[in-house]
């Protein structure tokens, strides 16, 4: 079999992508855009984001590999063929970032450093009674790859987590639940609620009003997952009425975050510029290329998305 | 053997205080001043700043424990006789909220939150390369019950931790240094440098402009030992000068930290007010109540400072 020829879009640092699928495999074509002879055929794509109406003018095209573990953007585009496979990436390093990030959540809520920091803004010494970490209510939307790492991460460290999902999972030392019966009283059980869902049809808007009202009063919201989800003006309405304590958000509806966006200055919001989980190119050449012998040899390639459910 | 008398200076929690000295030990008296009898005798005083001359006046007295891990104060008194034992509180509890304050100023600086939090001010959206975990160098200076346990949970955690102490120490997974010498290369070595150091003659402005400009570029200083061995003008000179990277400061050389100090107001400085780690009444009177029946049944007290290296 010849080797394959790989389309990849990773804008200034396609270089270095190419430079690690080279060390791999030296006989693969992995070509840019700029590099492409006209109507040279391709195998694979890789990237988020090609250009429009790419993906329907590439006849022998086998898959789709997004370059991170949200496949929204893709799944939205009209020039996806209806069968082509799209891949997502699993875990590729980001599951470790996304602990650190969530981790830093849930210390701003447990140690009181959002109240720390605006007492230091009105030069306030005021000691607050400490929070154990048996007593802190962690609540994980989302147990995928990343989720689930989250969770089990925190639940090693001590805090009390509990999990929610679509369908049934088990983790160890985490108190799972699932379907959209049970997100109510998770959320009342939640000191910090870490968003960590797809963003499909059944998730967007999910953190509405209602919803964030639900959490006890004072919690935290860290949502590193998509800013389709969240209802951002009901969170800063609820966080003024003192309802909410703080949120940690690094994924908005408009991306970069608009400068008139009142998230950049609230005093009890953190904003982050998407980066709690960045694609690390090491691990996600090392999956990309794991897929695609797979693909080769015949074997299903892992991380599919179920188009069905979006994920 | 008749049952002690325990002198308890606690402030406002002095109820609770005695309320869990009650529930362990039931026949033992345990008075605050306002209720203690004129001229009862005192067995063992517990509190880290009883009334001045005191000490003195309390000849049957076995024993001073301080609330805390640090006897600099009880140490510095005129009236503390030379050969009563003074015990400190070896981890009771505090060791695990070490770990957290330290865990959030390594992410502050592994996860650049500082320079996110100052873009945040300037609603400026941009992404930074991300840091992994086992390229971060952590220093811990001080390898105590307190520095061993924050040394060890972040090399658990995956960070590259070395730790610096008097005398040679083994840790599992750190590489420990000691003596005086070790220190310059091990500050050179440190992203993030945690001081946890007992105050002593020797430590009392260990941390001065020559030392601190040994950091690495962009550095990120914890202190949360004592404010009197570290130079905080020196700091925020070499913070202003973009030599350092940012400071998380728990103690200061003035408690509470005057209103006219520039930490307060320094966009770089994250002041929090004594709280990294409070002392628990629960596990501070299992450990005091187990070394008082350790003293009246003749076995030597743990945590019994050693008055010529000061801790």
């Amino acid at each position: 079999m010849s080797a394959p020829t790989v389309l990849l879009h990773a804008g200034e640092a396609a270089p270095h992508w190419q430079a690690l699928f080279a060390a791999r495999r030296p006989s693969w074509r992995v070509v840019t855009e700029g590099q492409r002879a006209p109507d040279q055929p391709i195998d694979y794509l890789v990237g988020s984001r090609p250009p429009a109406g790419q993906l329907a003018r590439l006849p022998r095209l086998r898959a789709v590999f997004a370059l991170g573990a949200g496949v929204d953007a893709l799944l939205a585009r009209e020039d996806l063929p209806p069968s082509l496979p799209v891949v997502r990436l699993l875990d590729a390093g980001m599951a470790d970032q996304m602990v650190e990030y969530a981790l830093f959540g849930v210390l701003l809520w447990q140690r009181r450093l959002l109240d720390y920091a605006l007492q230091q803004g009105r030069r306030e010494w005021r000691q607050q009674p400490p929070r154990l970490r048996a007593e802190v209510r962690v609540g994980v939307l989302g147990l995928g790859a990343i989720g689930a790492a989250v969770a089990i991460a925190l639940a090693r460290l001590g805090y009390r987590v509990s999990g929610w999902s679509r369908s049934a999972r088990h983790l160890p030392g985490i108190r799972c639940v699932d379907g959209i019966a049970a997100l109510d009283p998770l959320l009342a059980d939640s000191d910090v609620l870490i968003n960590l869902l797809p963003s499909t049809p059944q998730t967007r808007g999910l953190l509405d009003r209602a919803r964030l009202a639900r959490l006890p009063r004072g919690a935290l919201l860290v949502n590193a997952a998509r800013g389709d989800q969240l209802d951002a003006e009901a969170l800063c309405a609820l966080l003024d009425d003192g309802v909410l304590g703080g949120a940690l958000l690094d994924v908005f509806a408009t991306e970069p975050l608009p400068a008139d966006s009142p998230l950049w200055s609230h005093s009890r919001v953190v904003v982050t510029p998407h980066v709690a989980a960045l694609t690390l190119p090491g691990p996600a050449v090392e999956q990309i290329v794991a897929n695609i012998e797979r693909d080769r040899s015949g074997q299903p390639m892992l991380g599919v998305v179920d188009r069905a459910r979006a994920y």
